[in-house]
């Protein structure tokens, strides 16, 4: 029986920090299906479709990746699909309180789903989607921070932005 | 002398964490002021009446608690009130964090009057207003995280929205 | 009927710290014990009654305070003074964590025990009995970190110690 | 291929906290190997043997669970064990800040080795070992907060203590 | 050789917190850049004009402090005046964690510019020019939270705002 | 003027870490007092006259760097060296909350004693003296984490010790 689990986000865009925590599930796991969180409330720089295929392209269409957008409660998305455990990375002790309260309100919407925490690679550390669009907007080099589809994707974005 | 203390937010709505912490304090203070905070410049889910009105029914319309709203500082309500304590809940530490700059703000702001922290219940430690109103609006199961009159409240909010 | 609270720690020696804290919780109470907690496996600078008689000093003997002695759980024996609040001070994060732990432990041992947290005076931040301790043993000032007699005991101390 | 990974820690004794833990994990994992640090420079209650026994009672002998014992690095025990991934429990702030180091370190020193963080369920968030001893040493009621095999082994050990 | 260094912020408006923070800087450098950071995303009360006015004000036009303004990523606006010191102020354990991250960033960003933290005063650790505006505008003292000229700004930009 | 700063700590033994910290710190001063710290009611495993010698083979004896020890409060030897600035490194946010504390009681101390705190290179963020000890009292490889002369002493201290 494979193992799945489910890592969800914006991913707006995705970045090395998103890639490095990919990478280490799966060790562990046999299929991951990574979540594009889509929230018609809140503008993105990319849209849904553009986002799901950086992915693709950052993790070089690893058949072990299975990339999905959802609307609504995570928790919900993950059952439906029969997934029974949420993947989440911790960079910071203000990501964990935020995080801490999510799983614990997953738990209760969903008492059998268990969320799973790992640790980023240290030099990922910094990388959040935010301060990439920040860098790249002020035209700053993004090289290491982003794989190059990502990178060239913001380029074009702010260029015609 | 009749000991007052006063619990302010936006409760938007009201959830089981707050009716907790009101319980709690009432077993130290003779009567307890809940306050609304009505912001003009921030959009709310529901009216300052109908906040007004959902938090008399989650606490059973208690004599002991007096339901207000105020608009601009707080601190400055609180002595026009002359209520001498603020009572504030704390989960994590995050809240501390802010809650702690406010309280030293609001004694230098009056320096007689004195914020005092509680710990809510433990199964409620994951219920805020905002994750409440996000559960709602998905149709998640909030029935144990709100008073019956809240819940029925939220769907009808979010059935016509 | 007079409302009651405790205070508890080691008070080796009270600091202007607790002091502050100690005024403004009269303000709610009509009664404090503050109580050494005694631990016979943790060497102490002053002994259980040094630590008691400096601390009715440092409070010109207040007669709205009760100076205690315990051994044992702090909940067993607020439960047999029947005192139904404990207070406590909240100086840093780290502090709160601890403290949030062990209220929700004494919750549990007697549900109907309350712990509050009270902010100090900015001003006195800083001071802890440990780092009071220190800066006396090396001949720092501490005049303004105890009152005179805690710092008169101090001195006594270590040019005998 | 059966998946394994290690739990370590010191048990000294296992609470309702770690069980909770171990039976989560068995979720994902075929196989887990408890492991109980040996600090022959630390004191502790109970010996290696009963407290590998007292974990045994604590699972009721599942037979997924393998009890071991180590001295020395916990990464160096898991290489040899050809264990790939480490289990952590996270409960508060201050936890994590120290995990986060080790996990770190661990990975420094062993980089295929991966550390995984879960969170225990909320009524176990304030039992520790250190706090369930310090009860049990006083005479508190421990019942509800380790296994029943456990709590007589502290109170056979507080009695002849 | 004299020395230079960056402290940058929003300032909208400077509040006696920035004040302090700069006058012990100037203890260790030569000459002090205060940067005003301006974002035409985000809405400010005072324009960039107004800040950097009411700065030379609160600093009664000291001549060891430039007063610009920059718009862009502060790292390049750094690397462009060739300072090669950032100063920031540290109050809280929330402050910490975004400024750990972005003095990451920016050490990424051009590897030989060096972040320096400094505590401000205790007596400013609650004053943020978000608090300050949020006083002034419900008619609060602000007094002694801003320099007399900020203060009078304020209250003509409530009154005729 | 020369400019003058001073980095206190036990280093037992000098780590990358401290080293990563002294060289970004000699960027901003013309000279460092590296001291150690030494506290006799505390075991150490190097002594004050190998700590020092391993700090100056650390640093290859650059002469700008002067590794002197003292025993007793930071802020009177570094006011008796007429050194106006301590210099700290931050790593974690438990570290910032003790650092913080330190730095307000020293300024209360000696009000113009300043305390500057710099972030470390991230890749020796995991590194403490305590950890470099534990590994290499166990036979890990602390290549990476000390320099040469010191990993040199501490196989020596753990092959006799």
């Amino acid at each position: 029986m494979p193992k799945v689990a489910l890592y969800a986000g914006s991913f707006d865009p995705i970045t090395n920090g998103h890639t490095d925590l990919i990478k280490r599930s799966l060790q562990f796991v046999d299929r991951l299906i990574v979540a594009v969180a889509v929230n018609v409330q809140k503008q993105s720089l990319f849209s849904k479709e553009e986002r799901e295929s950086l992915i693709r392209s950052a993790l070089d269409n690893d058949p072990r990746v299975d990339v999905r957008s959802f609307e609504g409660l995570l928790v919900e998305f993950a059952l439906k699909l029969e997934v029974p455990v949420l993947i989440r990375g911790l960079r910071a002790v203000s990501d964990y309180e935020y995080e801490y309260q999510m799983a614990l309100m997953n738990r209760h919407l969903a008492p059998t789903m268990e969320t799973v925490f790992m640790v980023p690679s240290l030099d990922t550390t910094y990388i959040s989607s935010s301060m990439v669009r920040e860098v790249a907007k002020f035209g700053g080099d993004i090289s290491n921070l982003v794989h190059p589809a990502v990178a060239k994707a913001l380029r074009d974005k702010f260029r015609t932005g």
